[in-house]
């Protein structure tokens, strides 16, 4: 059973939603990551959402460019949270993937995250965040994430102050 | 029998999409118009769309503002052609529109005309110009409104012109 | 108790976000709606979502246009979800506080919905569609209220092909 | 005899307008490809079209990038249909090629596609699709090509679905 | 005989564009002003700017919207400078018009001015300033109506200054 | 002796504008307002500059729109700080001016605040927090203000706080 | 004695600016290319404007990028044409040096052409263009200049042709 | 004491944000860098700002990108001058950084300056603008540093002139 279900909308789009899967996997939560389109699959959409949606999954992520529809037709389909990770693709600065996923009509939201990595990295601390309203243990497991982070942020903060004193 | 489907998005885009009716009904050419979302009732969309070519509709014409998946949700579905018009809403200038609907991935076109409604009206031209192929005597319709298009700019040119020279 | 918190950036965006409440309220979901500024009161910001969280809130929409940090500054003291309302303001088309909202940085997610009251009404129904996931009941109102939808798009539609069909 | 008729502003777009070519070819259907300027060569461009229109082409594809005028030019020259493929150049996100190709006045559509290489596939998608409205063995091609890409969106997303399944 | 050509795409600029009548009035310079579309009127257009630049036109003035093709379209025709004024519409706040106006291909410039009226008002003093390049009375009209605009912006603020003195 | 110019390009500017000097009358700066153009009154603007720095003048504030050179150019006369207020107007929403006055070149900094009358408020609260560097009652005047509006929005808070609890 | 006047905003901008002297040296235009800053020089932008038109320029062209004031700063000096290149930097995709330079204020024209080097070229043409108003072999030059375009197109597009003709 | 305290909020940013530290060093002012982070590490940004403040430090500089609300975070706490550095990071040309930074809310003033390098090094400027507003030996520094870059750029612009006249 996966509780969080990635699509993505075409397999070039692999390398850019790898750290949502790697988030998901740190934390310990289980996922289904494929591929499948709005447009060119839209039935496979469908069957992927109710068969993972009956088999218990909590949470869609749905990563796409250009037009990015797949977000917006999973939303249309599921009453479970769903999240869109926009990717820039050749041209217009990833505003079209951004508008597409985030601008949905009343009724049938979508949780847009940041363009590219950094969103499908954000798609993955999102649902856990979501997952965790119920479930403790994950919580603090992204508390303590969040720690480290916090750490990792005051070394490099007091390593960059060391080098630029020592070089005033 | 409606040789041209209008789909619009919500029923408060009437009155952007209306010209793309009037065209239509100025050429002759018989259409069916309606309301339906790509969100909010995807089932009733596919009806229309395979209930509506079974019955003869050779050119889909879909109105959407927002993350306007209509058009793609209908090229999804068809391959006849489908035509989007994006309709500006608030914020954005209507870019979100624009890119959601013109920004489709290979294999599944959305021919996007301009913006509001000029896009209804070249909707109408579009669908029209695409049915003319097969039929010259509305290609000789559409030939005509051209030629009349043309008398009225030189008309108001001349208008124009004479206007000036008398004030200079 | 209130399970949703919604927080405004300035009084003056009251009325773009009250759809955000209409909709809680007919789904009969528990909010707290208050004015809290990012920047003019952050620690009223801090105390408010510590205090809520405690008390058992499990949502938190923040709404706030320009610069939009409202959800930012929210989404950096909790590991609840945080959903952002972007609201456009005098120029840039609703960009700024757009852009400001969705390009957080990872592990502190921001569920951007869309722009203005289409959005505020989607905070609402992504909050329910969250709580849901706990709460069949709940699942159960949003499915009605999606069934109820579709009926208003279906009758819409029938509306507007009757009245062309007779015109035409 | 060619059906379709593919115009590029500058010999340096070829690279960006051969899958327009290619899949033109795949599908069987004849056309003419050259360059030819809306600014440089306007008599050129009117001569290829009239030239061509009376040949018996069907559909004009038009490629060019900046102030992408070419598909506007000969949109006001015929009444066949007329897609337009919009590049992007040097600055502007490609923004100016698409509001220059799509924002065509009432009377003069220009069925404007995808930037670059994915709006020049589409064009030949979308030239098919006009063509296959009275030609049913090309309808039968379109719908094979959609098959097949249904199957290779299932294949790959079965391959990431196991990859990602093994390693977690 | 008229030393500039104003053209403009619809008889609906016309409000837009009357500051550029009014500025070259007011300098002496004798002009035709008319309606001419590079779509719906290209030969039309083709006919004026050869008429005009024989019967010795010096600078053509082109104001149009949207895919504001005029002035390239002018510009494709005579080496006499072009001048176009983007006009905006309803929809992508006048980046359409600018973007097509000024991103030319080597070899066929248009001078882009400023959108809309501020821009009617300097194609018209660009104009005389290259018509003034050969004519030393009218390069002294520029320079007179240069040293008034000094002049109200010097008494304007003035005026400011004193009234915010005598509040504060 | 003015503390803090204010110049405005036009004297069109002057209502968006006034909130700076509103505010600067609130902290008991002295000031002066006028109208220079950067392009109309270089000159003037010049003259400005340096006899009210010699008569003491400490900030430079600078409004003014599309084009928005006026911050540039006081910039490049004075090294004074210079704050710039980009003002939207008829097209372009207002980036032609943020653009313009951001982004400046290596060793000519301009302190760009927000666009229109919010960022005629701020560079008010900018030049005070400048100056109140070396004048501690300044700097309490500024927090006195600030608990203020912190005060401000807590009231707002509690009162839109409880009319919605009233009404749910 | 130089025609036109090419200044560059700094030393860095040489390569986008080439092909600006290169075209006026095919055109046998005599020219003098120069570095000076709007912000960083503008005592020695003036005096070489003033030197240069005194010594007989004609026409001056600027090209600056960000916060490109070079061709307003130009403007507001001299009355001859001022032709502006914007030249794209470190993001904004060139808005910002397109914004800057063609949103002048009304009595103060930049005849702004494309973005980096098409627009350098086309700085050299239409400088070109209006040298010619008064020079017969000019005009030739650019007509026969033109001529050869065309050819070279005509070439390229026979060229594309025949291949693509071979392997269909 | 550090006169000045630049925060980047992720260690990946220093390559962009070097030449403020550059410039600061150049011009003798002392200060401190260091990494922290709006949303990682809020606290340690209040602290820091609260313990540089107390140690004497006069002005803020933080470099952020995408939702860039480090300024502003830091903007909430101190009443000292706060200067935002945007920088571009993936997609979005640079916008989200440039309108999360300037677009503050009234009494929150955060200095924008030029997106990246450009703007690090104009922070510094500023920076040193404002500290020489009470330290005359430090405004003779920026006075020498600026008329060096006249004296560069004016021997940058003697080389190309002779260079090309040469090549004439």
């Amino acid at each position: 059973m996966s509780r969080v279900v990635i699509l993505m909308g075409s397999k070039s789009d692999e390398e850019k939603v790898r750290p949502c899967a790697d988030v998901l996997k740190e934390l310990g939560i289980s996922f289904t990551i494929t591929v499948s389109s709005a447009h060119r699959t839209p039935e496979r959409t469908r069957e992927i959402v109710r068969e993972q949606e009956e088999a218990g999954a909590q949470v869609f992520v749905c990563a796409a460019g250009m037009a990015a529809h797949l977000a917006g037709a999973v939303a249309a389909i599921t009453v479970k949270p769903v999240i869109g990770i926009p990717l820039s693709a050749d041209g217009l600065a990833g505003m079209d993937a951004l508008f597409s996923t985030v601008q949905m009509p009343p009724g049938y939201p979508v949780a847009a995250v940041a363009l590219n990595k950094a969103g499908a990295c954000n798609a993955a601390w999102l649902a856990a965040q979501i997952l965790a309203l119920s479930e403790p243990a994950l919580r603090e497991k992204i508390e303590a994430a969040r720690a480290a982070m916090r750490e990792e942020v005051k070394k490099a903060g007091e390593d960059i102050q060391k080098k630029y004193a020592a070089g005033q």
